[in-house]
């Protein structure tokens, strides 16, 4: 049985459906994850580090590492991943009941583990600063713990966009005037496409500790390494350490950052980087190009408001009978608003020009089927 | 400065104390870690599994790891280590304010692990279940919500111990009568030295949802790792794998969870496995033959009862003073109530057996310095 359909074992997260092109995956294009430079990462790190990067580790993640990131000791906390940082953090910042702060449209798995929490979720648009002020004010008001802000400032999931500099100024303002703790989910960071990203808010505010940045290896190696990091100001970097299941282990991934220093500092990472920027860059020229809308200058999405009457969930049926397909927009807001109905998420980083081509094809003729009979008829 | 003392950087968790043999340290003995052949496997990996090693994983884990592991699919979670599954069942499993049941003594991490949840932890020496059924018969009646008993039953921390079979029968009936959950940490349970470990509880309650096994490869393999499972009832294992940033990451430790299957299959693991069950059972004969005292069939511990007026504490600057160390007994139960005070944990896991039984020879003499004036001396 072992042998018999190794493919239909559940390995991986991602799940083929024959004959769709499913932009629905924020997922890497399987044959740009770097296997082999890994396994050279991998033999180079059991070499030269030796018993030091299989053995329990420094807690807050070894040297070399934290090096190589270049925010410095007592600034960075090594994680498993973006989520796992988000975890970590809202469980030392936050206490169950608390209201957290989400941008809208967000990252909808961010919503699921803030919601782990127990926390209660409320919108707040993070471009508009005033607004995100004066409701603040009014929960504070009311009663309520407002610990955090959650967004993802640059190259957005599910929009593509970044906050403009005065919208980051704004919003670094009226966070440290409120004592409002921001927290920058800075994932798609590396994945710009044309020049330099904007400044991240950790920057921004230098260190500030009403700014927690997060930061990821999944998008710019390979997720399945589960890597990433906090940034923050030394107290928090203190109490994340502290935590008892991170000193018992030593550090929560300690042999893969390992490997991963040496990936940083061998130009591994930078090599790799620039192989895949371009690849994603004409994914998202394909993509874009075919729909004939706006490029995002970063990160992996398109985010499309659909024309009336359509939504993405009457969209749905159409497009997948065609053989592509999306996320529906409601996903990426908390609560049951009904906002983003009108919205889809594509992602441009699964597939390789061509089918993104012939993606924007399909998707085009599923915006002109009939509209309302597609609805009413389902 | 990078390269001037890379030593001092904080890589490990392990600091070195010229001139003390530290037998407080439970971390593997360094040149018996698997360097070269962990960069086989993940060579390996990355050669035959290609982009399903690198991209996000199944949630619960990779099929090839689970079916190594041989629990079965939907029995079985993959963690990044013991104490992440400690933290995640803690997490499902309790709420802050629960009560919690923990041996006595027992791993003192895990103490901090369930600490951080918020719950209230009460000692239960595991081996005297009619105590433990009264215990919880009084706590409950005085209004305590008793979520779960936390016991490492096989090779334990501190003691080197195992549950005889008319304990864990004994257990196993009231837990079930009692609906209390038993977390069996069943890390140490590959480290038998004489013959065959214990039955689990977890097999002895075939898969009842009462018992819930958490199992780690930090001690066989490599602690950096960061690996280690929890075998469950299904709703659990669904509970766990649904958890917001478990479905957000692809899985806790995919890529370590793919090498580890490899290095499993190949009989890496078996043959592993086999030197350091010999080397560690010669380890644990330097140090109980040198010492003479008992040894434990398993594990990495010996658990000492001093000769009085000795205690830890006023032990420990005598030993220091003459070049060995270990952990003082109080940090192995929950509270402050002083227990533990006569007791110290030696650990023989670190070192060659010359070195331990020079750690012997200098732990006697230190028994044999007049105890009165060391203790009143400080």
């Amino acid at each position: 049985m072992r042998n018999s359909a190794p493919d239909d074992r559940p390995i991986t997260q991602f799940v083929a459906r024959p004959g769709v092109l499913d932009l629905g995956w924020g997922h890497p294009r399987p044959d740009l994850l770097p296997t082999g430079a890994w396994a050279e990462a991998t033999a180079r790190a059991m070499r030269e580090s030796g018993w030091r990067a299989l053995t329990y580790g420094h807690p807050a993640g070894p040297a070399p590492l934290i090096e190589w990131l270049g925010a410095g000791f007592g600034r960075t906390f090594v994680t498993a991943g973006a989520s796992h940082a988000l975890s970590l953090v809202s469980t030392v910042l936050t206490e169950p009941g608390d209201t957290v702060l989400v941008d809208a449209p967000t990252y909808h798995l961010a919503l699921r583990v803030l919601a782990d929490r127990g926390v209660r979720l409320v919108r707040a648009p993070a471009g508009d600063a005033a607004a995100i002020e004066a409701q603040v004010g009014d929960l504070r008001r009311t009663g309520h713990r407002v610990s955090l802000l959650y967004l993802v400032p640059t190259f957005g999931n599910p929009t593509g966009r970044s906050l403009t500099a005065a919208e980051r100024d704004a919003l670094l303002r009226v966070a440290e005037a409120a004592r409002l703790t921001v927290v920058e989910d800075d994932t798609y960071r590396e994945l710009a496409y044309d020049g330099s990203p904007p400044p991240a808010l950790w920057d921004l505010a230098r260190g500030a500790d009403f700014v927690v940045r997060i930061g990821s290896f999944a998008k710019t190696v390979a997720p399945g390494l589960r890597l990433g990091w906090v940034n923050a100001a030394p107290a928090l970097i203190r109490r994340l350490a502290d935590l008892g299941y991170v000193d018992s282990g030593g550090g929560v991934n300690h042999t893969t950052a390992m490997t991963m220093a040496v990936f940083g500092s061998s130009g591994a990472y930078a090599d790799h980087l620039a192989t895949i920027r371009e690849a994603y860059r004409a994914q998202r020229d394909a993509l874009a190009g075919g729909l004939g809308v706006p490029a995002p200058a970063g990160g992996w999405f398109l985010w499309l408001r659909l024309p009336a009457p359509w939504t993405a969930a009457s969209l749905l049926p159409e497009a997948e009978s065609r053989g592509v397909s999306f996320l529906d927009g409601t996903r990426f807001f908390a609560g049951d608003g009904g906002d983003g109905a009108d919205h889809v998420r594509l992602s441009f980083s699964l597939y390789p020009p061509a089918d993104l081509a012939e993606a924007a094809r399909l998707f085009r003729a599923a915006l002109s089927a009939p509209s309302g009979s597609a609805e009413s008829s389902r």
